[in-house]
């Protein structure tokens, strides 16, 4: 299976950033020889075909490219929890003049589906990777019958257990130091998580799968570190934020470039799930992590608002602003040259 | 300054771990080629000179070891806060029969002192380091008039510039896996703190003293990563600990050495403070983290008993089981035996 890694130039995966990128960053990674990732998790099944469509123009029949989708069962609303959490926003509502009864219930997030497998499918992406466990076998298999290699992430060694049992190609060690939503399925008790070295070394000797270490992994020193602990590729994330291939706003852009992002925090209050990112007004004041919020994705519901209205204002105070630990080294390049950079020391460090 | 690294055969500092070891550690670990380390913080002025006259007497004149000492502020009694606080445990006092009124209070831990200064002064250690920040101007001066070297912990950038401001000759990024006692003393905000390898990363890059890179490090992997990413050395703590060396319990080699050790957290229970231990029973009803916990040293108080009655009966369901996050991967092993496997690792890496 590390044969996947040896198909590329570098054993490099750009992490699948739901909302912060679309085709662009996939293509230009591959272009620079890493493996590029489109985010699905808020894709409509047109959109995921139309970025798709994009990925396989842009690039050669037998490049390398994942599709990443969030597995979550979707809750059902509970009328009680969501009125406690309006209620206890209402400070925030009132500032920007927002009447909650006009907040419509959405989908926040929508997990993989069969439409989505469907819209996927034509398109024959070599990698389906998940977030939040793994989707039904039946899903499973319908990715498998195009080819396409089964990733999946896991947060503790139990997990990626579970994972390795179930066939998955690779695992994603996602240690805690990353931005955005923790992958955790098998428990919610954060302490059990573990920073990308410890995982790293505990998940590759655990299993006999690939492991992908992810978390903080921003220039060649933490890439080195993680091929060395084991890993048979990195993942990178916050370091293709910056780049003029992502599509963050301007707000969001200014955060990773300021003292802020020195501090990040995990916090459920934006979906209702963990996500690491750095620490800004509504985290302060409401968490960053808070018992009252709805579950995941329906807290998207509450928060969405408050920041389409604090940032029509300039403000990214109700923005999540997913970033990992090392965001402060962080800096402003094109993906190409943060992909050669990441990459030429993983694949030094290659064993 | 990493001329002192220069001076040992290892850049590789044991780390100082009261209540888990004393003389005898210190001394096999500067034997076999590694900076040896005395905790003072539970050391009564005669104990710490009947220890120091035993490294002395033990070693070469020009041997380099370490006397560790916390400088905590000592807090007044809160009547009220303890009372809540045997209210709480009182299901957990009745099981054991112990009666709450019969409880006296204790120092817990002893900050560093003019009377340990004192004591100490004599043996002249050659590296005298502190954790929580710094003792006086007045006691730092006292130790820096024998010629040592001060050392003391980071947990974030910000503590580790204040340390550099004030002149410190290295300093320990104590990363979040590491076990015991964390370090913090300009921000108790957990939330702050990083990983070894963010950190150590961050700290190297933003000051000039050597940096002492520690948590999780337990093996080649974790030493090399550590110095990799600008460690002048490292410092390792749980690997000792399934040392013969070491003077843990049988109760808590075992924990160490059982599935138990996969799971550790940061918790104040046993002294006020958040410290990094294996999970138990006393954890996982009370806490790990509560609110109502006297503060650090005083909470003692209160653990102590319920530790000894458990312990008498044969468990280890109230011991505080420090342990960093990479305990799963330490093997009971002589120290002299760890010290080479890390320390040769160590060397390797060093830039």
């Amino acid at each position: 299976m590390s044969s996947l890694f040896d198909r590329v130039r570098f054993p490099l995966v750009q992490a699948p950033m739901a909302g912060a990128q679309g085709s662009a960053l996939a293509v230009a990674v591959c272009r620079a020889g890493g493996i590029g990732s489109l985010p699905g998790a808020m894709l409509t099944p047109d959109a995921l075909a139309k970025e798709l469509a994009t990925i396989r123009e842009s690039l050669p029949d037998d490049a390398l490219f994942n599709v990443n989708f969030f597995c979550h069962q979707s809750p059902a609303a509970d009328e009680a929890v969501d009125r406690a959490w309006f209620t206890k926003l209402a400070p925030a509502y009132g500032e920007f003049g927002i009447d909650p009864a006009s907040i419509a219930a959405g989908p926040g997030r929508l997990p993989f589906s069969e439409a989505a497998a469907e819209a996927i499918a034509p398109f024959a992406p070599p990698v389906v990777s998940f977030h939040f466990g793994l989707p039904s076998e039946a899903l499973v298999a319908r990715c498998r019958a195009w080819g396409a290699q089964i990733w999946s992430s896991a947060t503790t060694v139990a997990e990626a257990r579970w994972l390795a049992e179930r066939g998955v190609d690779a695992i994603i060690a996602q240690g805690l130091e990353a931005g955005g939503h923790r992958g955790h399925f098998l428990s919610d008790d954060l302490s059990m998580q573990l920073p990308m070295l410890p995982l790293t070394q505990q998940i590759s000797r655990a299993v006999a799968t690939p492991v992908i270490a992810a978390g903080g992994i921003v220039d060649s020193q933490s890439a080195s570190a993680a091929m060395s602990a084991g890993a048979a590729a990195v993942q990178v994330g916050t370091a293709f934020l910056r780049t003029p291939e992502s599509t963050i706003s301007k707000l969001y852009r200014n955060a990773l470039a300021s003292k802020a992002a020195t501090h990040t925090a995990l916090t459920n209050l934006f979906t209702g799930r963990p996500a690491r990112g750095i620490v800004n007004r509504f985290m302060r004041e409401y968490g960053p992590l808070n018992a009252d919020a709805p579950a995941f994705p329906l807290a998207t519901r509450q928060s969405a608002p408050l920041r389409a209205a604090a940032e029509a204002a300039g403000s990214a105070d109700f923005t999540p602003l997913w970033a990992g630990q090392n965001a402060p080294l962080c800096e402003a390049l094109p993906a190409e040259e943060i992909v050669k950079r990441i990459g030429e020391a993983a694949l030094a460090a290659r064993r």
